[in-house]
């Protein structure tokens, strides 16, 4: 027997290849320089809370209860105790307690689940949680109960963020490499990573930049022929609204093209909709509206990781499909398939699932976190808005730099015209990195047209903290565009 | 433009064709028996909350606080009201207050985790965490931080329960149909399905049932042969121990064979040792401990769902990593590649995280916590020991059924060996559910040697219940054998 030091073993070659730039080289590098002590600003990702935001205060209330339920009725005695005798509890004062509105949130959540948090659920999650979810689509869509598009909680699945939905679906359309999904380009490279990954094709179509990253349906057929020409079925389409790595926010027109040209070419929309609680004066709007009682499968995504609560670490989102499609030659539904898919790895974590019915179901107008609850949320997606403004206006002072789109998400995507010859916009976010600090990520990383140079930055670092790296920025860039 | 009222559309078909009896048709009959008011006692799945029992106390504390860290403070305020004046808190005593060691422990979690539970962490987890389980490993290897075996942070990655380990080391492994991976027959179905789903093949080995489901070189070398007969390039093989569904603890020396085996053919070793606090009497030696020096890659998977903790839900758990291979002709090691397949879904849920964190972390001898949480672990493993007990004691009872092998994991795997002509045990176990409520799993849904039936049930509903069904599963039985 001969000892083997480090086994070469020859592993797939798609996970092998697949890039995912988002945690990539700027990133490791940036990991570096903290470990050498320097200062640095991620902006590579959208992590709020890493960057300072504070958590929504009912989310937590609650969730920590349901973690430790003796602690409710505990909560109860407290309170009473205080209301009797408020001098015998200096230094706390009404506030330091809980409403019994989240008390009595509490008690509900554990009537539905008795086993509290420790319990593997249903693959698909909790009926409650996926009536709830239901619920929230129909009141934001203007749906009536009675509507036959009213959303179905059969259809729905609530998943470890929005990246394991998208991963069900991905791998159960990709047959082989001639399976093709069309994603736009600049994407968000979870896409491009799990079609590489299940050995698909990504066929890129390409909103134009150049007005506010809308796309009619030629821009789709364009893309269609060209795949269809290599040999490649185009089984769905994914669209990002509001689009990330751009920021953009669509108008109904572009969902409206989107769904016609599925419709007429039998696919499926994939709609990665996180970001629709993330716009800034423009208004989402959703592709189950638009889509009314159009027979086009649709398969869209949400999750609890954006909008204004960017509760990112606890993994937590749904799946909602309309129109399943059916197994070729079976009568089986898509959603049945999927169920199974998620039955592999049993359920998703519980308290992602928690947080994701707090966030379709925000405290009702009156009651007593109804304030602070709508206080937090205005504040930090003013914040939002106010950063994504600083910086766009920074821009303004930046040699060759644009940026286009309805600001929407949580980033900005400007292009960089006037990137010296020879260099490319990876070198650019580097030497932007290791000069200022800031990490943000090289359009190259999401795709881009040929010939064209960006990166995305996340609107998130505290407003001081933008307000003494931007003119760093401007200064560096102005110097690196004219060396 | 027409209509498309359920598109067809060609699927992946490993996934169509994938199975997983965990969660399969007998489970979905209970559930139809549950929704017309039926009782049911689940014991297809080791659930253990969701049948009764508590989460540890310590855990549970730890975690509310974390969710919701300015209760730390008030919690501190409180204690001190508390003892200066006992009396102003009627029916509190105690306690019913958070000890000085979990607040603590809170705010140094606090301390290296900064912006809390809501924010992305490292793909492949904190690095207080991994030095944390580095560390657990070696205490229970008795291995010292000098030594040349000891455990490497940067080869563990913190994952959503062990199912996902499971799955990147089995998709990175496989690249196509001729890739195989050697399990145990019978085998937890997490391995058949993500075989399956990679699009590689399940070679099976056959541990031997009357000899307690222990096993030797030969019977590795046989399957390993067949195998290569066909084509097959084994590149790893999988070692449930505790096993599942069996139940069964391993001894040394079918470790040392698996590690022989796998140095002499160079191939990997992926342990999965949820089950190593869920031994009954016997002892649990760790595939690294055996390994010692020895340069065999292996892949060791531990969870939080399991021992006497039972935290499903949140699915957290661990991966780690010994001499790992590199990926062939290149310098990669798997290692890095398991990272990038991670950071694809950013990280696991961060709750799961601190759960395996706090697992890993037990309360120092002597502190406040200790005696309870001692307390809390040894009446849930006594009580599981006792409820096995119990099963195996009515087996004698059922005409034709044998259990082998030391008892661990929360499973047994009885034999059952005068079924009628005809019937399977896939049909014992719907007539089972039927007739008492029982929700088992039939052998079949995890493999069995042929003309063998089994089913798999786990020893986890409350004593009083097994006291009542016993009975009844033991005339049901007599009678089905009998008939």
């Amino acid at each position: 027997l001969t000892p083997t030091p480090s086994l070469p073993i020859d592993v797939n070659q798609n996970i092998f290849e697949m890039e995912y730039a988002v945690r990539g080289p700027i990133p490791k590098r940036a990991a570096e320089l903290r470990n050498q002590g320097k200062t640095t600003i991620p902006c590579n990702i959208g992590n709020p809370q890493a960057l300072g935001q504070k958590p929504i205060t009912f989310y937590r209330q609650v969730l920590s209860l349901i973690e430790e339920p003796s602690k409710i009725a505990r909560e109860r005695r407290l309170k009473t105790l205080f209301h009797g005798n408020p001098k015998g509890f200096e230094g706390l004062n009404e506030r330091d307690f809980i409403s019994d509105y989240v008390l009595d949130l509490s008690d509900k959540i554990l009537s539905y689940a008795p086993a509290g948090l420790g319990a593997y659920t249903d693959s698909n999650g909790p009926l409650f949680i996926r009536q709830a979810i239901a619920s929230y689509i129909d009141r934001r869509d203007g749906v009536e109960p009675s509507d036959p598009t009213r959303s179905d909680p059969d259809s729905i699945f609530v998943t470890n963020g929005a990246s394991e939905s998208a991963k069900f679906i991905i791998d159960l359309l990709i047959g082989d490499e001639n399976d093709g999904i069309m994603i736009p380009i600049p994407q968000y490279p979870l896409y491009s990573a799990t079609i590489k990954k299940a050995g698909g094709t990504q066929v890129n179509y390409y909103p134009d930049e150049d007005n506010g990253w809308i796309f009619n349906t030629t821009t789709l057929e364009e893309s269609l022929q060209a795949a269809e020409k290599k040999g490649i079925r185009v089984k769905a389409i994914v669209v990002i609204n509001p689009g990330n790595p751009t920021g953009a926010v669509l108008d109904e027109q572009t969902i409206k093209a989107v769904i016609d040209f599925a419709m007429e070419h039998r696919i499926i929309i994939i709609a990665d909709e996180v970001y629709q609680e993330n716009v800034y004066g423009a208004k989402f709007v959703s592709f189950a509206k638009v889509l009314g009682e159009q027979k086009v499968p649709l398969f869209s995504l949400h999750s609890i990781s954006k909008g204004f609560y960017g509760e990112c670490g606890h993994r937590g989102g749904y799946l909602e499909i309309r129109n399943s499609p059916t197994a070729d030659g079976t009568n089986v539904p898509l959603t049945d398939i999927i169920l199974k898919q998620a039955s592999v790895s049993l359920c998703s974590n519980t308290v992602g699932q928690l947080l994701t019915y707090l966030m379709v179901s925000p405290p009702a107008e009156g009651s007593e976190p109804y304030e602070l609850f709508q206080q937090e949320k205005r504040e930090i997606l003013q914040n939002l808005s106010d950063k994504a403004n600083m910086i766009r206006d920074a821009f303004k002072e930046m040699d060759g730099v644009e940026c286009f789109g309805r600001i929407g998400a949580m980033y900005l995507f400007p292009r960089l015209n006037k990137l010296p010859v020879g260099t490319t916009d990876f070198d650019y976010c580097m030497r932007l990195l290791e000069t200022t600090g800031l990490v943000t990520v090289n359009g190259s990383g999401f795709g881009q047209r040929e010939k064209t140079q960006h990166l995305r930055i996340a609107f998130l670092p505290p407003k001081e903290l933008l307000q003494n790296v931007l003119p760093e920025w401007i200064a560096f860039h102005n110097e690196y565009v004219n060396a």
